[in-house]
């Protein structure tokens, strides 16, 4: 199947077509990378349904979410242990984060917007700007909180293909955005993208922000940023001092391993902050926000997480590719190898395994996408993919 | 001054003026209730401004935000640092939250939002029901960040004035309600009443919700439910299940002592909670949502706080009456003295005596509210109030 083809065939069908195509993308996100702990939007009447127990649960490798199985520094567990004394006020003293942000990233405090994790970020670029039925516009696969958000508002999104090789074809979002540009909100960029792990250059986005009609929002979903090493990529932060329409989205959810805390930010011009606040809770626990600003003071942390997961990472490519599968480069914590069968038995194989992996990323259904844990996570990732891809596999599907 | 008076005045002058009214509030409630830690919604380049430092902060008798100052009981805190081991995880086990509110409140677990602090469900009604201009209608004072979110969201308030006797007058909301009905998004009805602990008896509350027009939705926020114990109230959690249009809002930072762990809830018929849901960021710590189901499962540590907490009101109260000032009766863990003057400069002279007390609540802007501590606290409040009210005190305000 040729993926680009066919989807750019529903996108030249115009619109409706378009639209139609987004509507047939399943809902299986809600374990997913801005999940915030059980049921982010649970059907009504069945909370916790598929949940593991907490037995069952502990003792999977967990390579389902991209989360930082090296788990959080002791020095940030101290920041965070030091202040529970204030779990019961409201007016305690400021860590300073929004001050430690704005070292940390190069811009000033007033540009930052401190949420309940990136996802809030992604939730509330969302309602801010896809007002009157104006959409996103973004590729797939991406990371699709976005996309769903945005149907549950009743706005839409406009949903374009990944080139041949995985990557965010620039030339086709502007060419997007100029022709549907009074139908469109915000336009979403996932750099590094999730699911591939693949980036858009500094060079593209230029090429991005330059092209687009002026003042249209640009999201760009930095949550990966902290692993990527190669030198044609760079943050977008400094678009947000020059004062164009770009808003950031960063996490503690990843690198800072900790997503279950709840907090990340958004970097934007003051006047998109402004905007954007009323829809943002503005409610960050206070144990989060303690860690999370030890955290931006603990650069060799970060920088000692990197370094070992993009050996463990290349390691196990090294592995599968020698094996003979194919794996898509990647510049973040996780992967996507080709299985050249449908993924959905295969997840289920890697649960009876013991091992959670990625859930499926249509339209790529044989592609899977695996997080890089710890070595020994790898190990067992290795060897339940070879005992489950040396068995054909049901295609069965409920 | 005659409260009432003055402001049906500017009721009954129209929308116009009663908006009028509304617009000469002060934004005071930035460290206040609902409040999730510093910098709800900071100015722009002010983070941080006239916070503590932390050793002043905690050496402060803080009776400002009506905080349980027990704290957190040893079961609760067990259960949250028995947890630490998911803070970096997404898909962590449920620890049946959903389920446990149900039974706490007689509700089904469909019926049920979880959010990060109850200010999140004042937000997410405000976004949710006062779009296309639709205002939201309730008393003031009452807890004023459900009035202050209508105006970022470029919607407005209709606010009423009180009772000569501090109470919410139904009579008077059901008139506003059938006259402005279509200008109308929503009726708050805070239930006991913050700043003035009263309450809407059971009687009262179904006065209003049998008088108003059909299907439009009351947010009925519990948040001191837990501390009233006269028999004419009622909590409304059964007016859910009738499927009427009420949301019931409820908090863990008040008798559970969780403020900074930001976790609330909103009860409302699944429609309702269907509307609400794409607004609520979801995004609620892993530690909030094990400590809070503990507390729902530790209703003998809550009926203690509750017993102790109205023990010490009551001696304050007596202390103050034979002192010879008027205080409000009170159904919650605070009350409002009457100073017969200004506030706002006894309010920074309890500052400077190490006491924290309750920001001014216009119009009355001449009665102190004092959230009740441990009797050690309040020991520090006598003293300090017998001092400064010894005094006077400049009515120089900035």
């Amino acid at each position: 199947m040729n993926l680009k083809n066919v989807s750019r065939r529903k996108f030249v069908g115009g619109l409706a077509a378009a639209l139609g195509y987004v509507s047939t993308g399943p809902n299986l996100d809600v374990f997913a990378q801005g999940q915030p702990g059980p049921q982010r939007r649970p059907g009504p009447g069945a909370p916790g349904v598929g949940r593991p127990s907490e037995a069952d649960y502990d003792s999977f490798a967990k390579l389902a979410n991209n989360e930082n199985n090296y788990g959080i520094p002791d020095s940030v567990m101290q920041a965070m242990t030091d202040h529970w004394k204030y779990a019961g006020r409201y007016g305690y003293p400021d860590p300073g984060i929004n001050q430690a942000i704005a070292e940390f990233d190069g811009v000033k405090p007033e540009n930052v917007m401190v949420t309940a994790g990136s996802g809030e970020v992604l939730d509330v670029v969302g309602t801010t700007y896809c007002t009157n039925g104006k959409k996103v516009l973004g590729v797939e696969p991406s990371y699709s909180q976005v996309y769903q958000h945005a149907t549950t508002i009743k706005s839409d999104a406009i949903k374009l293909p990944l080139t041949k090789d995985y990557r965010q074809d620039i030339d086709m979002i502007l060419d997007a955005a100029k022709k549907h540009q009074d139908e469109i909100g915000f336009v979403y960029v996932c750099n590094p993208n999730n699911p591939t792990g693949q980036i858009v250059t500094k060079d593209e986005i230029k090429q991005l922000l330059d092209g687009l009609p002026a003042g249209m929002p640009v999201l760009i979903d930095e949550a990966y940023h902290h692993y990527v090493d190669d030198p044609n990529y760079a943050t977008s932060m400094p678009y947000v001092n020059e004062g164009r329409s770009v808003i950031v989205a960063r996490t503690f959810s990843k690198i800072a391993a900790m997503a279950a805390m709840r907090i990340g930010y958004a970097v934007a011009p003051t006047a998109l902050v402004q905007q954007m606040r009323p829809y943002a809770s503005g409610s960050v626990n206070v144990l989060a926000r303690y860690g999370a600003t030890a955290t931006l003071k603990n650069k060799p942390m970060m920088e000692e997480v990197k370094r070992k997961t993009i050996a463990t990472r290349e390691k196990t490519i090294k592995d599968l590719r020698a094996l003979g599968y194919e794996v898509i480069p990647s510049q973040s914590n996780f992967f996507m190898v080709g299985l050249r069968r449908d993924v959905q038995p295969v997840i289920q194989a890697f649960r009876e395994e013991g091992v959670l992996v990625g859930r499926p990323f249509p339209p790529m259904t044989q592609h899977l996408r695996v997080s890089v844990g710890v070595p020994e996570d790898m190990e067992r990732f290795l060897v339940a993919f070879k005992k489950i891809m040396s068995q054909p596999t049901t295609t069965a599907r409920g």
